[in-house]
């Protein structure tokens, strides 16, 4: 007879069993749990965009969370679910970044502690911001999947909770809240443009969306420089793909190999764009400019799709996901 | 028997009549009137001011309206009491840039014509917005003042209705609305901190918060490099003050001497703060980090104040108007 240990269990429970569990209700549940916590951001029509690509464009406004991402969605829907007794062990994570600050910020919240492994090329705005929340911040391993390794490794060490920034169902329960929004701010909207790094925001709100609504199109966009979905999509399972740092650091890394956000990518998303940095600088610019927005290259990433690929908008309904703005000054300095 | 044109007596109605009996009755038509061509933007609860003051600080982000700026409130409120006749004659008016910005874009909703007489100091970024909503754009003067007298004089020439960016009721009851939108998102503020230039905004902000909330401190600010407001309170009546250029040419400028501005800030306005060009400087780095908003001089102004004059807030429920976002990119990468 095979014998589980006590986290084998709990992490079986994790990979298989919620996943497969997981619908529009659990979203719903998500969302009465975090409200509280954090913001309804705005959606806002963008003459800007809407007037350059013949459609409708909204922004749905995340980097207006009160730590500048999305992520905070997330985190606070795992932390308010801890056991008492993980709660006394505290969590640990690796985050490229605005995981890490959120995950510190939704523990302090609770009174839990909090460990952040990061890549070494993590901008200082984002490791600053993990301290001033209390967290302890590792640095480690040239990419993310390498910090990845280590928290994992960590976990095992040290008896924290590892709370994955995708491969996790009350994350990405977490961040499908935000399809509950969208579609309730403008039930008219028939495409979602949603940024792709480890999975967790685009099949939470994915999830979500076609549930409430069968016929909408779920696009999902990568840095060319480290397209791991569109090439793992290709190949039916998740693949390593080469790739070199760009300004998107916020969606680059190698995806675990079992990531539960795969089946979720492949069942629900409709289609997948790809950006390069020059698309993703050029959005940059135009969201400082014209929507008087500070905007990270991993949140400009959609609407760097969207200039690039306007002709296939034409007379949508439109909502852009503008996901997080934790951009080192320095960086967006040279961009402008 | 001293006669008067039409002209004069139109001018008498809106420089004696309508500010006398403006009232809270004047801004709640102005809401309706213009809610559905504005934004209700947010107000953002500020964890980080907040923690530094030891108060709690409310963003309003007045520079996420479609043009970048409040300005539009007050623009739409003039245009849309415009009389058939005046339509056909087409608005004119003198600005620094957001009201231009507004008067054109309000015009072109109700395919009226609009010309705007700019400053030489003026960012690019502001004329090509004008020009993008089909203004005429006219740049004259070394500063606003001049600017301002150049307009007027257009008005008598042309025929077109001048809209002054402060010095008319319509202006100051569009943007009185903000008030009616702060006080229903947070009834218990007790404090709010306005911009100050040719002091439409804190007029309208002013009556319609003392009229709902006669216990709320109505603080202005001004930039040290052009304390018109703060030297004519001083006075008793408006006076020329000399003044220098800084970041914050949106509230720069000389005042027209009977603006209709000055009696309720007199009345209403329970102080007036200065900054100087490193406060604001500094206040713009900071928007730019912690809230990833772009904001020009004139809308980080009051942010600068809650840094400079910390202490005076403590222990305060407060609304900072935030109220414009249209700086330059190269100003920008300067200050970053």
């Amino acid at each position: 007879m095979i014998r589980f240990s006590h986290r084998e269990t709990i992490n079986f429970i994790k990979s298989f069993i919620l996943p497969i569990t997981m619908n529009l209700e659990t979203i719903r549940e998500a969302r009465e749990r975090i409200n509280p916590y954090i913001r309804e951001t705005p959606l806002y029509h963008s003459s800007c965009y809407s007037q350059a690509l013949g459609a409708e464009v909204f922004l749905k406004l995340e980097l207006l969370q009160e730590i500048g991402s999305f992520k905070i969605r997330g985190a606070v829907n795992a932390i308010l679910q801890l056991s008492e007794k993980e709660k006394v062990r505290g969590v640990l994570t690796s985050s490229a970044g605005n995981h890490g600050q959120a995950l510190a910020c939704a523990a302090r919240m609770v009174g839990v502690s909090s460990t952040v492994v990061v890549p070494q090329n993590t901008p200082e705005t984002k490791m600053k911001a993990m301290k001033r929340f209390g967290a302890e911040v590792i640095v480690f391993g040239r990419d993310y999947g390498e910090t990845e390794q280590k928290g994992r490794q960590l976990e095992r060490k040290t008896g924290r909770v590892f709370i994955s920034p995708y491969n996790h169902p009350h994350i990405i329960a977490g961040q499908g809240t935000i399809a509950l929004e969208l579609l309730e701010a403008e039930p008219g909207l028939d495409t979602l443009l949603v940024p792709v790094g480890g999975g967790g925001l685009i099949a939470g709100i994915a999830l979500a969306a076609k549930a409430l609504k069968p016929g909408i199109t779920i696009i999902g966009v990568q840095d060319e420089a480290c397209p791991v979905f569109v090439e793992s999509l290709k190949a039916g399972k998740i693949v390593d793909v080469p790739y070199r740092h760009s300004i998107a650091e916020g969606i680059h890394g190698l995806v675990e190999k079992e990531t539960i956000t795969f089946p979720f990518i492949q069942k629900y998303v409709d289609e997948m764009l790809l950006v390069s940095e020059d698309d993703i600088k050029e959005a940059i610019r135009t969201l400082t400019k014209r929507h008087c927005l500070v905007v990270e290259g991993a949140g400009a990433a959609t609407s760097a799709a969207l200039q690039k690929y306007k002709t296939m908008f034409r007379g949508r309904r439109l909502a852009v996901l503008v996901s997080g703005g934790n951009i080192d000054s320095k960086s967006l300095k040279e961009i402008l």
